[in-house]
């Protein structure tokens, strides 16, 4: 595949997609090849539904294994649909999470463990692995201070946790940094959201010149 | 834990739903301890919600890959939920499927493998497995007919498979036969439903006797 796959990723509150709608725009004026801009599920019926048992209220009795493996048949679909054509296009896919999310979310987060959780995951991608990785790194306080403050009427399970879970969360990311330090560039998300849009976007298009003008 | 679990597996058409239904009454009025009769998804409510998207005739652009990690999704909730608890509970666990169908299905008759797809669902399972399969074999198409006699107005996905798909399952089945000598015993499905269930009951009370009056 000729196409490139850059992913964001980051704990709850580090701003990833609000600095990712920011940042697309500004990418595309200067980029020479189209971007698919996605996120799991990514759109496809069969991700859409899988997507709704996981974040349905009322499936409190879900194991967490069930959980991951969800998010795994619902990524293993958003890939086949959508990521992988995209690649063979030659496009540049920004997507909002991916694997890493796995592992941090429900290897450490649930504590499933994040070698159980990688392997498993590789069934669904079958080693497609994000070219570069955007991490935005946030300290956890701060990162449930935002979205206690953005939050209007969300009550999805996810929104339930406790900041021992977003420690474990972030905690997790910093140990993917270090094991794949090549493949993932830390953002300072503490910084304003503009000051984070101008480091992805200087990371991005330094590391791939020939994508730009 | 002290109960036990027994899974019966075989290609369609090999009779084995028609066995299981005939065969429980009759172990009932022998067996000391109390039987749960099961078969994924097993009655609650996640995995019957996950077994609507795999079976939905719509979703025709699923792949597989897909597909067996939604069908170890609703084997996993279907463990914690009734399997577990039941053998904590010191009864008979007799299920209509597990992994093994995975294997055959999703590994071989869909050419995943058969490696990879036992390890993911080794995620699944957390490694627990049956005490005992009763493999019903049938020759493909003996089974085909069988279905098609017996067919009215099913039109699943799986349903839509061909001749050469039933073979690679068959075909897994005696490998797994062969792996398992310890674990797998094989019932001729060919023979009447009356004698096939007398085999299921004779293997089952002489392999258990303590379990029996």
């Amino acid at each position: 595949m000729a196409g490139l796959l850059i992913t964001f990723e980051g704990p709850d509150g580090a701003g990833k997609t609000s600095a990712l709608t920011e940042l697309v725009p500004r990418l595309q004026q200067i980029v020479r090849r189209p971007i698919v801009v996605t996120r799991e599920p990514g759109g496809n019926p069969i991700s859409e539904a899988i997507r709704q048992i996981i974040l349905d209220p009322k499936n409190t009795a879900m194991d967490k294994r069930t959980e991951a493996l969800l998010y795994a048949a619902a990524r293993r679909q958003h890939i086949v649909e959508k990521i992988r054509p995209a690649l063979a296009a030659d496009k540049m896919v920004l997507c909002d999470r991916f694997v890493d999310s796995s592992l941090a979310y429900q290897g450490a987060g649930r504590d499933i463990g994040v070698t159980a959780v990688g392997k498993m995951n590789k069934f669904a991608t079958e080693q497609l692995a994000p070219d570069l990785t955007l991490y935005l790194d946030v300290p956890s306080e701060l990162g449930l201070q935002r979205i206690a403050a953005h939050r209007q009427s969300q009550n999805d399970r996810l929104d339930q946790e406790a900041l021992s879970f977003h420690q474990k969360v972030r905690g997790e990311y910093l140990a993917l940094v270090k094991q794949y330090p090549q493949r993932i560039k830390t953002i300072d998300a503490t910084q304003s959201l503009e000051q984070v849009i101008a480091a992805c976007q200087t990371v991005i298009t330094t590391t791939y010149r020939d994508w730009f003008n």
